[in-house]
């Protein structure tokens, strides 16, 4: 017992120590050391009451436990069963700094910003008087290349309202800029009809997630369970490219896809045309997310481009999952090299409110066309900018390119010990997936990591997902990986 | 001179009395006593400054002032050059209780409250473990006789996933409740196309407004602004009522419009069918607000009522204007001694969150399909329960009715000294609006009654509506009724 004593001891302290270490290096003062997982099945039984208790209220069967926002920190996700977690799916990819940052806790403190938060303006109408500044040092702070920002409440609404501002522009131009609504244009459209309301389409792409109101569901293509029942209109959809891993030993047939696909994209607007129902523009995400994490070449992205110009049709990139820094850069295409921006960028997630920036072509001359009560909410923004000051200050781009290293490295590794489980790892940043041969075994991956306090996400038909905070660091990376590892001997 | 001083001090005495008297009964603390314009127009300078510059950002030509919140309290809204307005128009009929409410102040000096608001989840998926405690005793609490609730961002994403919950109910009552998808239905819907993504329309007003986004858009009828060329759906559009008034003159011919617009949408709902384009619920306004503040009687919407049952097809009311109390009930439609509730309740606005009430017949069976990322927002909740609160403990729905009573009356003696210029004047509790004989004369109105310091809005061709917030008093509405006695006299 004696001699004991004085080893656990040493003990302790060693581990005291490494915990110091650790701790120093964490972006979040206080985050745990590592996640501890408490109960037998996730969720736990408080959380499996909570779950019955709010199905009684609604349809909540997709809930997967009950968190504890008071206790969560960082990267750490605590639940109600007192389980801690290390998040690397952070709200569906919306937690752009972790939980509880500090700097967020502090915003409003302020006077002002909780004055601003409570009573929310119709922005169209009367806004705040530091409203013009916001938008200017906000969001056009890290704008890519657009000149024009609009705010909105979410995602589905950012692209409803720009797919709005693609059909404008489009009649716009064949109108003529100056030439004013005719007589029938303003009766037709108030009963739904032509020439008021154009027969006019947007190309989309198989896989692809855009939301879940009309106009985006048309354009989501990735789970029959989003659309079953709902009615959708006949527009275009192509094949996104599909491609071989690793990309480096694929480089010729992946090529060949992306023209491929870059042929069936003219090939629809011809026929569309055709049809009467012309192409306004091509909806498109830098990574198709809910899809499976399909990604595409830049040559891919700048073909697109050119089609979209050939044709005049406006290119709208949506960004809502891939933008505000995972992949390394604010915006993930980028990565892309395009001649110009695209003609509008959606966004929502990490950047707290949802909105679009735009060119000139796609403002409407017009009051009230781009509009809605609210139109987005200043609470958001101050948040926002507490977020964007520590991107900056702490250079999570950089550590993002830096954990998204050490993350793809590793998950390659594991795809080397386990091609027979594992293949198809890719993406940029710490936006990564890898393949599970199926769709049990990715299903058995992600509930396994649960239960060792890794939550990841799932995606497409065999994808595992990783959305990590752009506070996640390499040292949260070797927890992950590590855990990983020993979920994949399990599985086996 | 010596004459006048101690007379001007009497002045100023007396003023100061009365202007105790009016604060004593003000249920906002701090409130001005009356509005004051000083600059000779509105926008003012510094306002119109702004405008620019947010016009160099996106298009806001709708913009008409900018506010400073830090200094609008109560029904008063200060603006950047410091003139002070009565609001009787509460950011399109939005702000529940006043500007800067010690209640709402109060609600995230408390911790629990500010990280729920700073760590948005993704409610769907890892919600707070107070969430379903929050649904049930805010949002339920105030529920229409409806078991079930679901949060959304904004009145349009309520409506178009309240679409969805109607189209989805309509076919899984077509399908058979526990017939499972089949694999046509599966495959079809993920290209657009019937049977999985149906040929199904849902019913709407001419004059309706239900929002922007493509499904709400297609059930809007209110503005061509709104909806040119913009793609739309050919669904069926019903007349709604038009009154003639005063209502008790007219109760024979006002009863006979209400029976030709029931015939059309049994009509409707006919020709729809063999068209292959089935109506799976109907969609309508207790009051259309945007297209004019048009009422219509109890029986109508008892009629709707049965015509839906009829034809196997749901009822949705839009409450997102009329909703939470300014009709003097919680719900407008409480009015209208329904034999059932409607199926479905849609709100936001003055209820801070976007959302809907529903039966269990709306109810999903799986998961995933009235689904996105956020669903809400927490924050707003905490809002809300504050709001619910101070309008349970200081009676506001009786307030509502005192204001409303005073407000109409004085609206109704202004429309007899004036029959040349007013004339309609309708609405419940302090919901209400009277018409200008025609559109000019209504701008002037809404105009000259700002540079007199009262906000007031504008709807449907020649409105004047009112939506004051429900801490609106009679003093305020003596105050009103003074400036538009003036502006009459000046308009003339």
């Amino acid at each position: 017992m004696w001699t004991l004593q004085p080893f656990n001891f040493m003990l302790k302290n060693l581990a005291k120590n490494a915990t110091c270490l650790r701790s120093a290096s964490s972006l979040i003062p206080g985050e745990p050391k590592q996640p501890h997982v408490s109960t037998s099945v996730v969720p736990g039984p408080k959380s499996q009451q909570l779950i019955q208790d709010l199905n009684t209220i609604n349809q909540s069967s997709s809930v997967q436990l009950f968190a504890d926002y008071d206790k969560s920190i960082g990267n750490y996700l605590t639940d109600v069963d007192n389980n801690v977690f290390l998040d690397a799916f952070t709200q569906i990819s919306s937690i752009p700094i972790g939980y509880n940052h500090p700097e967020l806790l502090t915003v409003f403190k302020e006077d002002h910003k909780l004055r601003a938060l409570i009573n929310r303006p119709a922005l169209g109408v009367f806004p705040g008087y530091d409203w013009p500044q916001k938008l200017r040092n906000v969001l056009l702070g890290v704008s890519p290349g657009l000149p024009q920002v609009i705010t909105m409440m979410c995602g589905s609404c950012a692209n409803e309202n720009a797919y709005k501002a693609l059909f404008i522009a489009y009649r716009t131009k064949e109108r003529g800029e100056d030439v004013p609504f005719s007589e029938l244009e303003n009766s037709s459209c108030m009963i739904n009809q032509p020439p008021g309301s154009p027969h006019l389409s947007l190309l989309s792409f198989h896989g692809a997630f855009h939301g879940r109101t009309m106009a985006t569901l048309a354009t989501t293509h990735s789970k029959a369970i989003h659309k079953l029942d709902v009615p959708s209109l006949d527009w275009p959809i192509a094949h996104f490219p599909r491609y071989k891993y690793p990309l480096e030993e694929n480089v010729r047939e992946n090529n060949i896809e992306d023209k491929k696909c870059l042929a069936e994209v003219e090939d629809l607007i011809q026929i569309y045309k055709k049809k009467g129902t012309p192409v306004a523009g091509i909806v498109v995400e830098p990574i198709q997310s809910e899809g499976g994490d399909n990604e595409a070449s830049p040559e891919f992205f700048q073909g697109l481009q050119k089609i979209t110009k050939k044709n005049g049709a406006g290119l709208l990139i949506d960004e809502v999952q891939t933008g505000g820094g995972a992949t390394g850069k604010m915006w993930c295409h980028q990565h892309f090299n395009l001649e110009n921006p695209p003609d509008i960028v959606t966004f929502s997630k990490k950047m707290l409110t949802g909105g679009f920036y735009h060119n000139l072509e796609m403002r409407p001359k017009q009051a009230y066309r781009i509009f809605n009560t609210w139109l987005g909410d200043p609470g958001k923004i101050f948040l926002l900018e507490a977020v964007l000051k520590v991107v900056k200050e702490q250079n999570l781009l950089d550590q993002v390119v830096k954990t998204g290293n050490r993350l793809k490295s590793g998950i390659l590794s594991l795809e080397k010990e386990h091609p027979e489980l594992l293949n198809s790892t890719r993406g940029r940043g710490s936006f990564l997936a890898v393949n599970a041969v199926d769709t049990k075994l990715r299903d058995n991956i992600v509930g396994n990591l649960r239960l060792k306090g890794v939550i990841v996400g799932a995606c497409g038909d065999h994808s595992i997902r990783l959305r990590p905070s752009l506070t996640f660091q390499e040292h949260h990376a070797d927890i992950l990986l590590e855990k990983f590892r020993q979920v994949l001997k399990e599985v086996k």
